[in-house]
Formats: C-alpha cells, structure tokens, sequence
C-alpha cells in the first residue's frame, strides 16, 4: 500500500521526529511505499493568497474559492500545491502528525489544508439537488482513503478526558478529523496520542513505538470513527441538521457519529 | 478605551474588508482609540520557527517552547513578535475577525497565536503548586481584558445549529475561545458571526452592520462567557479534572462554563 505522511515539527531531533522517522521504517518494512511531506523541511507556504494562482490577474479582486477552483481546473495552481495533491491521488493512506499546538495543528498544516485543498478537490465536489449537497462528509475525491492523526502534546492524559480543563481530545480533533479528514471522504481512524512529551524517557519511548507499531498495522484492517454520511439520509437537506428521529435530543459534536 | 483588531483577510475588498473597516469607524465614532493588525497587509509570518529568536546558535536544537521563553525574557525575540506583544498590552480589548476556513481560523492567525503567545506571555505563566496550576484559564498576562471573535462562513446558519452537520459554531470555537482566549486570561464575549456569505445583498449588509455596531457598543457590559476559572477550586489539581459534584454526569465542552 501507499502510505503518505504529512508531518509538522521545525526540529528533526525532536519526539516528533524520532516517532515519524519510526513509522517510516516501520511501514517500509511491511512492504508500503512512503511519502513524507516533511512541511517545515519544505518551507511550505503556510498562507493561502493570491500567489496561489499563477495566472491571476493582480490588480483583480482575489477570491479564495473563485480563483482556486479556476487554478484547479485550468492548471494554474501554484506548482507545490499541484504536488500535493498528487501525493494525495497516490496515497492509500495518509498519516498526520503535528504537536497539538494551542489545541490544534500547527499554522505550516493548516495552511497545507487550506492550500492543498483546492475548491473542486478538497471542497466544491459534486452536484447540489434536493436529495445530496455535494460530494462531501463520507464522500469526495479522497474517498476509499484513510487518514490517522497521530498527535502529541505537553499536558497530562487527564487534562484531555472527558471532564478534563482542555476538552476531551476527541471533541478538540472533530474540526479535524471531521471537518478536513472525513469531509472530502478519508474514512479516520482513531487518533494516536502522546501526552505530556516532556516526560518520555527510554522506556516509555519503546511502549510508545510499539504501540504505535501496532497502530500502523492496523491501518487496512482497524475501524473508522462511525461518522454519519451526509448524503445518507440522515439528514434533511438543505438544512443539514440531523433527522430528529435520529440520536433524539442528542446535540454538539456527538450526533454526527453513529 | 483602546482597541486592537486583529484582522486575517487576504482581500480587502471583501465583506470581511468592509465589516473591519466599519468596525474601525465604528469605535473611533464612539471615542475608542483603534490599531489593526491586519495580518495580510502585513505579510505576517505564519510559521513558527528558530529565526523568531534573534539569538539563538542555528546549529542547536530547537524547543518551541524554551527557546520562546530564553528569547522573552532577554529582550531577544523577533521585532514583529514584541511588537503585537505591545498592541496586546495597549489594548482593553481586541477584536480576533476572519473567515471560517476548514472550522477554524485561517493559518495566518494560527501563526499569529503560535509566535505572539511567547512563552512566559501567553503561556509558562505562574506558579505550579498543590492549589494552583498555572496562571491560565481565567488568569494570565491577558487578564482584565475582553475579547471577542468576528467570524464569517460560506454555510447556512442551520448547518451550525445544535444538531447541524458542521457541529455548533461555540463548539468548534472551543478550541479558541477557551483554549486561546480565555487561557491567558481574556474574558471572552459571545461570538459575532455571519453565516452564508455569498448572500449579502445591500439590505442584508445594512443589517449586519447594525447588529456588529450594537456588539462594539456592548464591548464594556456584555457579560462574557462564563468559563470556569482553573484555580477556583472547581478542579482537581493535578488531574484537572472537574470536581465530580459540579455539573454531575456532564462531559465534552460544556462542562467548563457554569
């Protein structure tokens, strides 16, 4: 299989860099292929602009989605946005490793998002009728893929459970895994985290890739988070909200899980 | 009263162009004193990184967290760092304004948080004992004053409702509004947001404006989001956990405001 990795860290000699570096060889040892989009060894251009489309006429209004779904379909995308997406075309699988910085990824990832998800790629698929809103939320290009997170942070476990001051970690990731993963169809699998990096001694490290290890294993054969398809019937459309018969009275981030 | 608006918009012919100046007018009609961090206009650096210590050995390993502090505490950082420290400082209240992209804000602002919030600024701040942990959550360099969100989407207001398939907009602003805002100390006001953008006709503006110029007169007295305070003694320390006689039963976001 293919793996790509979407990695974020600005220190190679860093936990973060160790961890990618295991899965690189771990997945290579099974057989995959590997790609790594290594963003800060890129220098990739956090900010999404006008640049980002090459035939832009600069003194003309700059539209986000405009100007990238014209980029898009005429081929006048920025050449390392292009590339990303091929890396995604290519990939069976994607991982996403980033420390949680300020409860969520690093600017550098989310400006590959907001970049490499172009409008007719990332977002802006399909048809609009009474019956689907467009390819998205179970389905889009990315479809048939799957995607993991695999996260670290400096707080303790508890302060990321489900009564815990920062919020469960699982409600924090949702806009991702929910909103940019599962979105233009990645099917997700449950993160894999590491809190309070500051204490990771030898020990602890060898528990950690072992686990990991197992995780990477897993990739084919391990459960997707369950959340609800847009185009399902679940949901009324246009409104989008769930069918009240459905997870009745149940509101926030946990109703669009099955 | 001093305001800073912290603005990410690449366009300024936008709806968020005219929605920031209007607010700029708005506050300097009312007697405010305004500055504007518009981080576009700027070219802001989004990426975190060892160039934002002016002092450190390049061959050395970069830690985000104590290199920020070595480079706060001796007067080291990077000019444009100190510098929105400063507008931080100045201000009584700022305003954070963009788009919704990818539910959250743009990388650009990401950035902005990443490198402004310094260690020993935005975070590191405080005592750790067995009844504090931290100046956070309600305490911190940011203390004392008010903050608020103005965000626009693409998406109906439906789709951001409690059971809508986006999630509730408080919910995927959680992250932000408690984890960015209130953690060093802001009080923060509910959010002013604008659903569907490419729908504002004229009247639709007028209204917008009307309803925005209401939020920044209400700037002093609206009552802000009432987050639990970490060192109150509603959690346990170290877990941080809630304490299990409040708000019993409850988990996720909401059992962090009373």
């Amino acid at each position: 299989m293919n793996v790509l990795i979407v990695y974020a860290h600005p220190e190679p000699r860093s936990l973060n860099g160790a961890l990618k570096d295991f899965a690189v060889q771990h997945l290579l040892a099974q057989g995959h292929a590997v790609q790594v989009s290594d963003l800060y060894a890129m220098n990739w251009k956090a900010t999404l602009d006008g640049a980002d489309r090459l035939d832009r006429d600069p003194a003309a209004r700059f539209d986000a989605s405009l100007d990238s779904r014209h980029a898009y379909e005429h081929g006048t995308q920025s050449a390392d946005i292009t590339a990303e997406q091929d890396k995604l075309r290519w990939a069976d699988a994607v991982l996403f490793q980033f420390p949680l910085w300020w409860f969520s990824m690093p600017a550098i990832m989310k400006g590959w998002f907001e970049r490499v998800y172009a409008y007719g790629f990332g977002y802006g698929v399909g048809e609009h009728s009474d019956r689907r809103w467009g390819d998205r939320y179970g389905e889009g290009m990315l479809a048939g893929k799957r995607a993991m997170l695999v996260v670290t942070t400096g707080g303790w476990d508890s302060h990321y459970e489900a009564r815990g001051i920062n919020g469960p970690l699982e409600d924090l990731l949702f806009p991702i895994q929910h909103g940019m993963l599962f979105y233009p169809g990645f099917e997700v699998l449950p993160p894999f985290a590491i809190h309070r990096t500051s204490r990771v001694d030898d020990a602890r490290y060898t528990e950690t890739t072992a686990a990991l290890g197992q995780r990477l294993d897993g990739l084919w054969t391990q459960a997707p988070i369950p959340f609800r398809r847009q185009n399902s019937g679940d949901y009324l459309i246009p409104q989008l909200t769930l069918r009240e018969d459905l997870a009745p009275g149940v509101t926030g981030f946990t109703a669009h899980t099955v």
